[in-house]
């Protein structure tokens, strides 16, 4: 057809999402089309909720949301919010800043906690926020900040705060869930949402949304929706049915990607994101950059790394994506120019990282940035072959 | 994997949506991840615009957004609906009275022109509406109501009542555009939405809607809704972007089939699918069935057909799956277990039709309704014979 078409050149996507769609995933999409109302989809529909449910940890509802992840951010503030209601949202970056407008947008009161670019909230900063706004409808935490590669630690504790206070517990796990240890219930997370494109490694157009018990009684007394009507999934899922027609293909994918998550076993999964995430840390540190998140909130799946002085964004990405065919992501809103991020999602393995680590190491150097070359790739194989 | 699942054995799928995805269409989506960010994608996003712009015949904007049809409809309301616009909806089936639902879920006032089912509502019904309500924000016409078997004819008519009336024209084309002429800015409509897969031949979880000049001006005056804010995707389609992350895989598949579209031409298109329904039609009377339509109004891309006595819907669409593997619709809401809808749509070629036309006779012949074998095949092959 289009054989000029770059589209036929694999690349290694090493982006904060889409990730990689290991062949197993995307040959899924090959199977014929079936009727959404038969039972071939409710069979299918039914073994991805139980595997959606192992990975989320949980055993609260669990819907499959035709589009991406924020039409799930949509589906978890819109069902709960009235009015007025308000919603705790820390911001420490691009994607919270998004969650507390979506708050606002839909009617509801976002209340912001202002957090330092590159660190994360505190359970005492939340706590004082619960205290002084009281009544709050919930608090939503964006887990891992996508633009800031920032990992906000100590949730079990934000959700035992939450607990207290009677407050509902959002998590935004859109770029972690299935990579990093997240498990819902023992987190007393009341809704969760993620999306297909990012740890789950299927293409992107689908979102994934648990919600407890606690949440279904605010739910309830919420206006309904249309298109993002909870309550008509929950309806519908007793029969292993969607209200409306679901990507179906997509349905494919992410049943193998879930197939495949189990085969591996959460943990081994998650050493494996640790691993890489480490690996390609201690890359950026042995070419004498630094990461962009302090230490102790440092993402184990996106990577955000600031560029030494001389070195320009748009240059260095569009070289790593020309002669490399590897592609990074650049900063958002206020970090734009100054970072380069690197997803370490889904399929990533020692593989993906030593030919970025080595093709960022070529490209820095190419560019006039003084380095030894060689003591990255060292440095990150030396994290692998520890963790062996 | 698992070679013992129904997915693995193709089906002829003759609903009114889903439908058959021709291999091309379907292989487009093994195309290597891309970022969505970057030039690979952005170069194909212009391309589908302009080849959907083709199939809808307007130069309005028009975009593709990564939901089912039914977030189509929420972003064709919200758009325009501030608290309480009047929107007239002839209500005409399960389809149209859910559009009902959803203006009046979404903030809006639905204006109800009951029409029989079966039937359609007629230029002066619309008339009489629009002088009893005004000022009215739009009238919205769903083509073709899915649930019956129904064309709404006239549409050219009703877009003029509208322009008289300085009312928006909303056409919800979601089972019809691209199967049957339907020229957007010919017949004046200011919005119209698509879903991606019914006549488009691509898998589900894909919307298309274009939005007219007209509508721009009462869009800007409406508050911005969040995932549906067309608002926000026209600014990104300055760029060739999309807001968030689009459903990429999807995006494959319908460039692949609106590629197609454009080799076959319109005119050919249009002439199949008219060609495929008479002879369905034509198949159904030669067995002595009623289609569900009035003979002026009958759709030429869901054929609706009444039972006769005695033959119950479980047991005829079940023998007909499991036995034939073709998989037809039953009736929704009022006509539930009285009428079985074939999806006339995409690829469909006098091959489904002879093979849907066969099966259906043996069928019922088989659960016991008298007719003479043959006679179905017969009366279709004559309708293809005579379009040659």
């Amino acid at each position: 057809m289009r054989d000029d078409s770059p589209l036929e050149t694999k690349k290694l996507i090493m982006l904060p999402g889409p990730t990689n769609v290991p062949a197993r995933v995307t040959n899924a999409m090959l199977r014929p089309m079936i009727n959404h109302r038969g039972r071939e989809f409710r069979e299918m529909h039914a073994r991805i909720i139980q595997n959606a449910k192992y990975v989320f940890g949980t055993k609260n509802d669990l819907f499959v949301l035709s589009n991406s992840g924020t039409g799930g951010v949509e589906a978890a503030v819109r069902n709960i919010c009235s009015s007025g209601s308000k919603i705790i949202v820390p911001v420490n970056g691009e994607f919270s800043r998004r969650f507390l407008e979506a708050v606002n947008l839909l009617g509801g009161k976002g209340i912001e906690i202002p957090v330092e670019l590159g660190n994360a909230v505190t359970v005492s900063q939340v706590e004082d926020a619960l205290n002084q706004n009281s009544p709050v409808t919930a608090v939503a935490v964006i887990y891992n900040e996508t633009a800031t590669g920032v990992t906000t630690p100590n949730l079990r504790q934000i959700g035992e705060l939450c607990r207290k206070h009677n407050t509902l517990f959002l998590v935004d796990a859109i770029s972690i869930q299935g990579g990093v240890e997240l498990p819902v219930d023992e987190w007393g997370i009341d809704i969760c949402v993620t999306g297909s494109q990012k740890c789950l490694m299927t293409p992107p157009g689908l979102a994934l949304i648990s919600v407890s018990p606690k949440a279904w009684e605010i739910i309830r007394k919420t206006p309904r929706s249309y298109y993002f009507d909870l309550q008509l999934c929950k309806q519908f899922m007793e029969n292993n049915e969607i209200p409306y027609t679901p990507a179906v293909t997509l349905f494919y994918a992410l049943d193998e990607g879930l197939q495949m998550i189990r085969e591996e076993g959460l943990e081994a999964r998650f050493k494996r994101h640790t691993t890489c995430a480490n690996a390609m840390y201690a890359a950026a540190e042995a070419m004498g950059l630094q990461p962009f998140a302090r230490r102790e909130v440092r993402s184990k799946t996106v990577v955000a790394i600031k560029y030494p002085n001389g070195i320009e964004d748009k240059k260095f990405r569009g070289t790593l994506d020309s002669q490399y065919r590897i592609a990074v992501a650049g900063g958002m809103g206020k970090t734009k120019g100054q970072i380069f991020r690197v997803g370490i999602m889904g399929s990533v393995s020692e593989f993906e990282i030593m030919a970025t680590a080595t093709a960022v190491e070529s490209v820095l150097s190419e560019l006039g940035y003084g380095l030894n070359t060689g003591e990255a790739v060292k440095a990150a194989r030396e994290v692998f072959s520890k963790a062996k």
